[in-house]
C-alpha cells in the first residue's frame, strides 16, 4: 500500500503529527538511565537539573517528541516515572514517549499525562499484549509495537512482519486505531551480525508496504561496536528513512543525526523549497 | 524483478564487477575539465602531472573505475582523449569510463583501450542512439544510458523510465547484452526544484524493479546551490544506494562520499563481517 498513515500525539494544546508525508520526527532519546550513567546518578539522587537541561536542549536541537525512561534498578518506577515527567513538562511543552516495561508505572504515567501520549512499548509477547494494549485503549494513547514475540526476536524480515501482524491485529481488534500503532522492527548491531542492518531495512519495507503505519527504531543501535559510528549511523538512518522510518528514537544534539534527518526529508521532497534545511543551516552557523 | 544484473568492465588483466550483490563501485569523477579549472588549464597546457596525481589519488581513495573526460572547448578531442587516457593508464590499472559527447573521439578512445570500457554515455535522442550504440557493439563496451530524450529531460519518474525503456530496447535489439547497459536517471539539483531528488530516487526504483540493471548517477548534483552540501550528499547517496544505485560517479577523496558508500554497503549486508569498513577505518586513522 502507498498509504501514509498519520499518528497524532499531543500535550496540552500542542499537536505533533507523524507521517511519511511530513518531515521526520526525531524522538529525543537522552532522558534514559540505560547506558547513561549521569542520568542514572541524577535519578538516583533525585536531582533533576541534568534532566531538565536534556529536555530543553533536545527540543532546541529539533526534537518534537521526547522519550522519558525512569528505569533505575531498585527504584520505585511507579513514583519515579510520573515525577520525571513532571520535571520535563515543567520546562518543555512537547509530547512525551513514555518508555517503561512496567505496566503499573505506565498507568501511573498515563494518569498524569495531559494529552495523547506515545507508549514505548508493547511487544508481541502475550504478557505484554495483555498488560499494555488495554491501557493504550483506556487512555487513548498511541503505542509503539516492538517486533519481539514469545519466541524471541525473529531472525528474518518476514518473521518481524509476523510479529507486527500480531500486534496490529490484536490492537485493532480491541478498537485501537491502526494510525495509533507505530512499529519498531528493531535495529540490532551489525557489529555482531553483518546482515542485521539489511534485515531490519527489509522488515521496514515489508511492514510499510502492508500497512502504511509509522515506523520507529533506535537506528544508532546498528553501529554498536563498530568504529567511526557516526558515518554508519548517518548512512543507516538515511536508508531507513528511505525505506519508511518516520520517527527514529535518537539524539538530536548529534550533528550527523539531525542533518541526516533534514537532508533525507529534503531528498524525499518533504521540505518545501528547502526552507527547513536553510533555516537549520543558519542555526548551525550561529553557534 | 529482484535480479541483480552484473556489469563487467576490464583493463588489461583487471576485472571490475558492478552489481547490487557486490560493494558499491565509485567511479572517480575528478579527471574532467568541466567545472574544474585546474584540469582545464592542465589539459590546455598539455601538462598531465595534475591528472596523473588525480588518477593515483582517486584509486588510493578507493575508486576502482575512473571517468576520463577531455572536453576542452576548442581542443581536438579526437587526439586529446586517447592521449589523456594513455597518461592515466601509465599510472593506474583500473578500468576507464570514457566520457565524451563526441562519437569520433569515442571511437578513437575505444580503439586504443586495452579491455572492455564503460562508455559515458548514450542517451535517448535518436542522434545519440545511432552514433554511440554501434560503437558499443563493435568494441564490446558497456554503456551508460542517460535518461534524456529528443524532448528533453522528463519531469516525472515514469518519463525517465520510458527513456530507459527506449535505450534498453534499442541496445538489446542490436545485440548488446542488457548486463552491459548502466542507466543514469539524472540527479538534478534540489536547489532549483525541491522535488528533483525524490523524482530521481523514484526513477531508480522503477528502473531497477523493471530491469535489475546497474544504476549510475552524479549524485552530488542534487546539492548544487544548497548550503552544507556534504551532509545532503551523504544522505542522498545512501538513499540512492538503498533505492538501487550501484556505481555513483563521485569524488572518492571526499570523506563523506567514501564513508557513505562503505556504510551503505555494510547496512545492505554487502560487507561480510564488516571487514571492508574496518580496513578503511584503519586507513583513515593512519593519515
Amino acid at each position: 500500500m502507498n498509504v501514509a498513515l498519520k499518528t497524532i500525539v499531543t500535550i496540552n494544546e500542542n499537536i505533533v503529527e507523524i507521517s511519511r508525508d511530513l518531515p521526520t520526527v526525531i524522538i529525543g532519546e537522552r532522558i534514559n538511565p540505560t547506558g547513561r550513567k549521569a542520568v542514572l546518578a541524577a535519578l538516583e539522587a533525585g536531582n533533576f537539573d541534568l534532566i531538565r537541561d536534556d529536555a530543553v536542549n533536545q527540543v532546541k536541537a529539533g526534537s518534537t517528541v521526547l522519550d522519558v525512561n525512569a528505569g533505575v534498578p531498585g527504584a520505585n518506577e511507579v513514583e519515579l516515572l510520573p515525577q520525571l515527567m513532571k520535571e520535563v513538562m515543567d520546562v518543555v511543552d512537547v509530547p512525551l514517549c513514555i518508555d517503561t516495561a512496567n505496566p503499573e508505572a505506565l498507568e501511573a504515567a498515563l494518569k498524569v499525562y495531559p494529552g495523547k501520549a506515545l507508549i514505548n512499548s508493547v511487544n508481541g509477547e502475550e504478557k505484554s499484549l495483555e498488560a499494555v494494549l488495554p491501557l493504550a485503549k483506556e487512555y487513548g494513547a498511541a503505542v509503539i509495537g516492538l517486533c519481539i514475540s514469545d519466541s524471541g526476536i525473529p531472525k528474518t524480515a518476514e518473521g518481524r512482519l509476523e510479529v507486527a501482524d500480531k500486534i496490529i491485529e490484536r490492537a485493532t481488534g480491541m478498537g485501537i486505531a491502526i494510525e495509533d500503532i507505530v512499529i519498531d522492527p528493531l535495529a540490532m548491531t551489525m557489529g555482531a551480525d553483518h546482515l542485521a542492518g539489511a534485515l531490519t531495512l527489509n522488515a521496514v519495507k515489508l511492514i510499510v508496504e502492508k500497512y502504511g503505519v509509522n515506523i520507529t527504531m533506535g537506528s544508532s543501535n546498528v553501529s554498536f561496536g563498530i568504529p567511526d559510528r557516526k558515518y554508519v549511523n548517518a548512512a543507516y538512518m538515511a536508508m531507513a528513512i528511505h525505506a519508511g522510518l518516520t520517527c527514529p528514537i535518537a539524539n538530536p544534539m548529534v550533528t550527523e543525526i539531525r542533518t541526516t534527518a533534514l537532508a533525507a526529508d529534503l531528498a524525499l521532497g518533504r521540505d518545501e523549497y528547502g526552507m527547513h534545511w536553510i533555516k537549520e543551516f543558519r542555526k548551525r552557523k550561529k553557534k
